[in-house]
């Protein structure tokens, strides 16, 4: 009844199975274009490179484009696609990037502007209005010619949302920002939790994925972070509708992939039934958002259409706990059709005649032993043990022979058997019929259907974001704040890891550059991604970890934090540090956020020291980008009495008390000498815990005796290393 | 005709299959236990904790103990066991150890110096003699216990060589020097090469374990050492004898476990064929070294027994390409028992007749198309097609009815079948006992096979010291200096992966302790390992990568390198770089190498630079030990005027002409103004290069000129700072 055929290949970004893909993830098959340099009428300077990301297994579809091919490059990363194919004389390399994504080679004239075009039209009426640019109509059309390529060669009716979107709407992090504030990676040695671990308490598929997209691409437009930051807001303060919202969408069904898989005619029964236990969550959500106050927990209301006409449909029509397979009957409804009814009423009839042929042909032939069956090759019969043959009645005709028994049949049993069958196949035939009809009847709703699910993914997203702020005690941040100002700020993610995590209070405001100084251990590294994590957080439109939060918009965080020594050989540290350096020193503007840990370490510490200066007062002088510098290097803390705009912050220490002799302090015995409180102060750290440091380790006494007379000879000599380097 | 039944458990560390053991590498299970500390009649007192190790594929067996845990852990690290039976109160700690090692409780009653002595005397007539106290004989008994237990509980002959080794005979390598030097893993991300790898030309897998073992423990005895120096030297001049030893070795199989899995009754036929051609090739190998002239190589040649007996016997008993299964015949050789042959030839005979049958039946009846066959259920028949069942004869019996044809047998070729199928039966059970007799007398050879196998071992590492030697252009150490004299040494591993590797000089004999200053990436870190690697390789007994080194014999290599910041939060790099600098100061001997890279950077610099100076003092004055010591402090090279024994090497780099307006240099276009030329040179390093590889990154030329402006600056003052340092 079915026909098979390679109507489908299955590549990293193509997947359409659910068995081969996680739940809450989506998987992007992305393309990069670049315009033809010699395309000279192109006028657009700012759009010559763009990727676009289609999800084969829901339809979502994403198109950008920007001007500098690194730009594209990062947006290529945030999509963080499981394929890459790369259009012919692509500028964009995605051999930089993070991950390991598959790199496809594909039919080069798909990527011709013409060509595109001609695919996109199939998705959108007019291709032009939808991409912004030559470059992107490449991206986008070559894409989704690749996609039908993979599912057979069928237009994929159900991308029907292409959404266009500029770079710059979006606070940019990039791969080194990705990595080191792990988002979604944890960069310890055993895969700790991320933020988004953190955040993740969706109850739906939809919901997960939409959260992962939200955290990817945070917000720069303060109307909609506030649009959302009022809808968390609103949900953080009724507890009661939280819970009752996150109860109901728990029974939200992975509808994009659902409708994705019902246009693809690849939906059984199930598939619609589970569609149709979705839909039927929509009146109870809206119920639970009858006393929105909010302006987008309206809107997210209103947008929600309870579809009844699909609803009813598939109630009427599909069984309700239907079988796997849509070919052997059982999946349509009784009285949906009179014909199947018929059919199936005239095969339960002809059963239930064989089913009392037993008990009537003992009667008739006094032959206790009787039994009726049936077999796959023989199919009904009447058996007669040996014993018993001489009293079979005349109208038996022998079928089979077996060892101890024989096997009849009647012309009424035949006829019985031929009706039985034949009803029961054309009922089979007419059902999976039918069913195409009710999947390809629900196929046309698709539209309907996915931005119902992109209604519930929000709410869930929204609700999600509420239910956080209340368990970790999250505050709403006020944006629009002309600096950084936190009070009792936490890490969001290292606060769910310790007993009792400190707070500490930020404040860039009048000081925008601030340079941190202490020991290891002590909490600086902590301290500077949690000042970046809330503002992350307060761009995604979530309540941020901290008493209270004022903060501007940032257009985008850059980080340079300490990268692993590759001690194997070649590679430079110190080269990818000063990479990283160049890129913020360029790059970034006075709303950027930028953290620096650590720079000028591989190299001479004169070296180290002039680098991390110069870098100290260019970002003060030219740049005016908010920053949080940590440093090993205590003389720098000297530049904030040249410089008005910085700041010196440490984190304290505190020593135990002591006994004089503290130089002959034996082995071991000094473990509790210094505690670290993970506590931020103002001013420049200054005394030696490195020394105090090594002294718990167990270095001997004499070393640490010596150490600790050079370190009060080299600070007593400070004033004349201070003033040379402030010079 | 084989019992089934649960004959072995498969844990890690006594795997014996060998589809589940890689070839040419041991697989330890490994047992440590503590020698009761209320034994106070326990006089020797360096020998309170013991490890054993054995490999139960190979059947040999390791054991010894050391005084300190630290050192018996050290000793466990060594093995690299898959699994580790610890034992009741046991002191050493297997949690401390790097790896994946199994540990496994087992009944600690086994632990109990009884038991364990009667374990051992199964093993060997006197046990007390082959251990040198009461923590080894309860270490290695309980260890023997455990793998019977896993193979079944019974003993294993072929344990036969329990060697019983005193620490204090190897060179010291503890985890952190073996991951650090790269002996046997790749430090890098991308697995890349080690020392081993590049050592590893062996021949079969005997020879590979035994360099592994070789490099595992290094010797500090001069004389053993050099008996090895002066094999590999006799081979590295004569090619041929190489070249043949190789061509001969390469015919070797892994005798080690062949002789364990015929002494555990479950080698095949094809096993003892293995064996046997192993053995023909060692009177190739005896006639290749007919000409040696050193002392190893005679005595190698002389402990070669050709075991012509064992040769013969496997000859004549076992087939030339005998099947897997050992139960089902054609396993032994024509001719070598009377009582086999004749039942073979009954069969032969009987199937021939058979194979004649059809064309004298057709001739007698006339019928061209019948045919002799033979089937499972109903054996041989004699098949005529329905159309010629007029001319079958009388003697002929029906056997089976098919649809187109009939299926008979005669008297006779009843008999037959009945004699073929008889003699069969009988010859196949008699192979296996005659094959199991066979395997059980090569079993009684197991030690002289295994001596035999440790020869071939040992002269396959010695022919591949040699070869790498010739290949990489090595040259013999000389040792038994005072200090560390090379000249013009190589990286062995990193050489091999560059084109033009530059050799560098090392002298640390007047001034032991090194200072090495200079960039990143200026070959630093690859020149202390260097160093370290030579010295390694030389006790090993292999020729080093340099045109000369004179070397003395060290006790223990320490290494304090780069390790990886672990960014991800609360553990400290410095506190971990302390405690290493804590075993070093602590344990160091005036005959260790010390290498040390970058101490004290995890601190503020005033606190590192004191550490490091301390450290350097505490070295220079206390402990003697040969010291290289990469620093990015600068000032801490003014050490070396004051401490005799201090020198100040620094890698040298070559900068481009550049034009006056250096400072004004454009972004981008400076990729050439810095060549590291990989060279070491006397004296400190002091251009600044690190600003110029910023420039080379592009940081922003205001930046760069800001930058050299401070460090003149600061050198200005240098003096002023220099001497508060060495005050």
């Amino acid at each position: 009844l079915v026909d098979r055929a390679v109507t489908q290949i299955v590549t990293p970004g193509t997947v359409v199975d659910d068995e081969l893909l996680s739940p809450g993830s989506t998987n992007y098959v992305a393309c990069v274009a670049s315009a033809d340099s010699t395309d000279s009428d192109e006028s657009d300077d700012s759009a010559h490179h763009a990727v676009a990301a289609v999800d084969v297994s829901t339809g979502e579809c994403l198109v950008t484009s920007a001007a500098d091919p690194e730009r594209a490059l990062e947006e290529l990363q945030r999509v963080a696609p499981a394929e890459i194919v790369v259009g012919p004389n692509a500028r964009v390399d995605p051999a930089a990037l993070d991950g390991d994504a598959m790199r496809t080679e594909f039919d080069p004239d798909v990527f011709a502007s013409s060509a595109a075009r001609s695919t996109l039209k199939k998705y959108v009426p007019r291709p032009d209005a939808v991409v912004g640019n030559d470059a992107e109509l490449r991206a986008v059309g070559a894409l989704l010619a690749y996609a039908e390529y993979t599912q057979g060669d069928e237009t994929l009716d159900y991308v029907s949302r292409i959404q266009r979107y500029d770079p710059r709407d979006g606070l940019r992090l990039d791969a080194t920002a990705l990595r080191s504030l792990e988002l979604f990676e944890s960069q310890g040695p055993s895969n700790g939790p991320t933020l988004f671990d953190v955040l993740d308490d969706t109850a739906c598929a939809l919901g997960r994925r939409r959260l992962q997209q939200w955290l990817r691409r945070p917000l720069v437009d303060r109307e909609r972070i506030d649009a959302r930051l009022d809808a968390v807001d609103e949900l953080t303060s009724r507890s009661l509708v939280r819970e009752d919202l996150h109860d109901h969408l728990r029974d939200v069904y992975d509808v994009e992939r659902l409708v994705a898989r019902v246009s693809r005619g690849r939906a059984n029964a199930r598939d619609l039934r589970s569609l149709k236990a979705t839909l039927d969550v929509v009146p109870d959500v809206k119920d639970a958002l009858e006393d929105a106050d909010c302006d987008r927990l309206l809107s997210l209301r209103d947008s929600l259409d309870e579809l009844d006409d699909v609803r009813d449909l598939i109630g009427r029509a599909i069984a309700s706990d239907p079988p796997m397979e849509i070919t052997e009957g059982g999946v349509i409804e009784e009285g949906f059709d009179a014909e199947l009814d018929d059919l199936r009423a005239t095969e339960r009839e002809g059963r239930q005649w064989v089913a009392d042929l037993e008990s009537s042909e003992r009667e008739r032939t006094g032959i206790d032993s009787l039994s009726v069956g049936h077999n796959q090759v023989h199919g009904y019969y009447i058996e007669v043990t040996n014993a018993n043959l001489d009293s079979v009645p005349d109208d038996y005709t022998r079928r089979q022979t077996l060892k101890n028994s024989e096997r009849f049949y009647t012309p009424e049993l035949k006829r019985r058997e031929d009706e039985i069958f034949g009803a029961s196949e054309r009922a089979d035939a007419l059902e999976y019929e039918l069913f195409r009809e009710v999947r390809g009847d629900v196929g046309e709703e698709s539209e309907r259907i996915q931005s119902v699910a992109d209604a519930l993914a929000t709410i869930d997203v929204l609700t999600t974001l509420a239910s956080v702020a209340v368990e970790n005690d999250y505050t709403r941040p006020e944006l629009g704040a002309d600096g950084i100002a936190i009070d009792g700020g936490r890490h969001p993610v290292v606060e769910r890891q310790q007993d009792s995590f400190v707070p500490n209070p930020t404040d860039l405001t009048e000081s925008r550059l601030a340079l941190v100084t202490g020991p290891n251990m002590s909490g600086k590294s902590t301290y500077m991604r949690q000042v970046a994590l809330i503002v992350v957080l307060a761009q995604v439109g979530s309540f941020v970890p901290a008493n209270a939060a004022r903060l501007p918009v940032v257009d985008r965080v850059f980080t340079r934090v300490g990268a692993s020594d590759d001690i194997a050989g070649g590679q430079s540290t110190f080269m990818r540090e000063m990479s990283e350096l160049t890129t913020i020193l360029h790059h970034a503007t006075e709303n950027s956020l930028v953290l620096l840990d650590e720079v000028g370490r591989g190299t001479s510490t004169t070296d180290g020291l002039a680098i991390a200066r110069a870098t100290t007062e260019f970002l003060h002088d030219e740049v005016g980008a908010t920053t949080l510098f940590a440093t090993h290097y205590h003389e720098l803390t000297a530049v904030a009495d040249d410089l008005p705009g910085v700041q010196n912050l440490h984190f304290t220490v505190e020593r135990g008390d002591r006994s004089d002799d503290e130089s002959n302090t034996p082995n071991g015995d000094a473990d509790s000498d210094v505690t670290f409180l993970h506590r931020v102060a103002e001013g420049a750290s200054s005394s030696s815990y490195g020394v105090e440091v090594a002294r718990m380790a167990g270095v001997p006494s004499s070393v640490v005796a010596r150490s600790e007379e050079l370190v009060a000879d080299s600070q007593s000599g400070d004033e004349s290393g201070a003033n040379s380097a402030t010079a």
